[in-house]
């Protein structure tokens, strides 16, 4: 059986070790749910602090030109570009993550159909995240039945594929599971059906490796608050292939993606690429918080960059699941997650008849891990500031709630908490 | 001819003035462009620094329950329900303004349309800010045909509302001139002809009086970085009357605005009210301090609320108008803005020749408006900062600037703003 020691040997070995240091992290707490809301880097609230005080307070409308505001959205989404294999220019971070979805999905449909009208048809996999869902839903619903969606096992969803497909649309690392799709495979055999891929990175954008031109993906958004150090409600980004810079329409179109904002002209002219993804002004204070949290996770390059952090992750979820099987398999855990490491994101997934009451005892005893109904433990690994001790530590308190019931004590505070 | 001491004389029987100091404003700064980008109240720094330290760095996900994060949105739309006549519970601060503005739009057509199919028009402004009509035209295009956007001269608005409008979609205080529509005698001749209407209270939220239910209006959305002092980007909000909210379906169907968002039911099913305008994670930090500029405005109910603010709003443009008008007439400017106190808005425009150059030299001094294409010198003025001698001394650098020509002088430098 493993010690605390050999753990602890394996975060003297770890080069992203240090970066730790880069995050608030209250002492003694084991948060296992960066995949929900990332830690705060410690750089966070000073620029905070700037662009309140100074930016804004002094600079007043004068800091969109003297501060860069103007151009913030795509800056930080230059920066989000070297963490998903995408180039610079052709990533913006604004709005939400449901919002860029409702732009892509339209932009991806009227091209599919431009091409073949008979493509009518969203595929999308049923346990995706259901924001991904309820917004193909509701695009469909504007349109009144022009567009289906189908809404598949995940077993299902290559062979649901056909001639009437428009758009597959798929979240990289599912949310509840933590599967993860292989994007280039799947990209090569929708396309060979015709159909444009758009890939949700929300709970892969700064913890796997995604390269996006690599996998010849259509469209693709993520959101900046999980791996990405963001904040809360941080906002979200998009990108497109640049073959579909000149045809990509989307329906959002909003002042700050005209071609020529500043000149108040009375018809819409979309700007290039993807700052026609740009729509209303974007929040400021939020955007700031959010390029710091991306820059925690650039901060590893010399350390290995994408790679090291996956190759941690690996090892992490690897280490965690080892560990349960070993301490806890008697105690009615099941894995959830795929066992195989490369079909697996940062997260590891069990189930259990009291999860719920479970994961109380486990936040009332400071190892903060997700519920997800019906009777899923989730917990994800972020490695920029998970330690292997950490690991270790988590399935003790979990081994011992198990094992002395104790989560029958736990108060059943309402907790609920934002994916 | 009025001396500065009448202007001073104006500030010390001003019941609004003692709210000034709830802002940061730089000493000798002439900020006439609150309906640009409101001014930072004092309390924001503190308040973004608790959200991002505590509740972020040491709360974590619990703050969505602990810190109240979950109902930040409908909490900050109550408190700006309080100054647009609207109820609580009727207004959610969530995304951009333009991105509301595709909600409302799209959800009014379909209620039109659900009566009348005929009804296939939006009728709006032509010189409406520009995002309202690219909304319009992104929805229009989208939906391939079934929708036409017609952009009327403003005299030509009314008449033009037919059997065939579906939507009047109207900015009730025009960003370029400081004109204002009468909402409610708009909003009944609008709805006789059959149509609902949408307005956008951009620059009028905090600065005039506006009683939503009084007028009977359809929609509405608004701004939350101008007259509501929100910050750079602050979240924008949205209204909707309640006997419109049974049916009204829009198709940002985000996760957040389901009915039961953590059940994550694979099925939207909207949330009751105006609560399913709500899409994905609001931006947490920004959305705080927007709260902070909300509470700003609220402060002054116990000097008259709106009213006095409406009423101090009046006296300053009035006193604008005339202070120029009897000291540089002469110089080649010419009001824009309706001479009528009633008919316009918290701004004062003029056109000039050489408006461009004349506002840099301006700004070059300490006197911060704004200048809009192509000829436009726009002032904003925000009641609960802007002080009668402000108004005495900006013309008095006004003048000085015009009659020594030292405009000519002025850096060119490129300047955009952000209406």
């Amino acid at each position: 059986m493993k010690q605390r020691a050999d753990f602890a040997g394996l975060d003297v070995n770890d080069a992203l070790a240090p970066l730790r240091d880069q995050f608030f992290l209250e002492e003694g707490l084991i948060y296992l749910d960066g995949n929900s809301l990332g830690a705060m880097p410690r750089i966070t609230p000073n620029r905070v602090r700037e662009v309140v005080e100074h930016e804004w307070g002094q600079g007043l409308i004068r800091s969109w030109n003297t501060a860069g505001w103007i151009e913030l959205s795509a800056c930080v989404g230059d920066k989000i570009a070297r963490l998903i294999g995408a180039r610079p220019g052709e990533v913006v971070a604004v709005d939400s993550t449901s919002v860029n979805l409702f732009k892509v999905l339209a932009a991806a449909i009227q091209i599919a159909q431009r091409r073949d009208l008979q493509r009518t048809h969203i595929i999308s996999e049923a346990s995706n995240f259901p924001t991904d869902l309820y917004i193909a839903q509701g695009l469909a619903q504007l349109l009144q039945g022009q567009i289906e969606v189908h809404a598949v096992e995940r077993a299902d969803v290559l062979a649901s594929v056909s001639r009437k497909t428009a758009v597959l649309m798929l979240t990289h690392v599912n949310y509840r599971t933590g599967a993860m799709w292989d994007m280039a495979a799947v990209t090569a055999a929708a396309q060979a059906q015709g159909a444009l891929v758009v890939w949700d990175l929300a709970h892969s954008a700064g913890a796997v490796e995604v390269d996006l031109h690599a996998a010849n993906a259509d469209f693709a958004i993520g959101c900046g608050y999980k791996y990405l150090n963001g904040g809360p409600g941080a906002p979200a980004f998009v990108w497109m292939h640049p073959r579909h810079s000149a045809q990509a329409q989307q329906p959002l179109a909003g002042w700050l993606g005209h071609a020529a904002p500043f000149a108040f002209s009375p018809d819409y002219t979309p700007a290039a690429g993807i700052a026609r993804f740009v729509c209303g002004t974007p929040p400021v204070i939020s955007l700031a918080a959010l390029e710091c949290g991306v820059d925690s996770v650039l901060s590893a390059q010399s350390a290995g960059g994408i790679a090291a952090i996956r190759k941690k992750s690996t090892a992490l979820t690897q280490a965690f699941i080892d560990q349960i099987e070993s301490r806890c398999a008697s105690f009615g855990l099941e894995l959830v997650s795929p066992r195989q490491a490369h079909l697996r994101g940062s997260q590891v997934c069990f189930s259990h008849s009291n999860a719920f009451p479970i994961m109380q005892a486990l936040i009332a005893r400071g190892v903060v891990g997700d519920f997800r109904a019906p009777n899923i433990l989730r917990f994800g690994f972020t490695p920029l500031y998970t330690r292997f001790v950490d690991v270790f530590d988590a399935v003790e308190v979990l081994c011992e709630i198990l094992s002395t019931q104790s989560w029958q004590q736990a108060r059943f505070q309402k907790r609920q908490a934002v994916t």
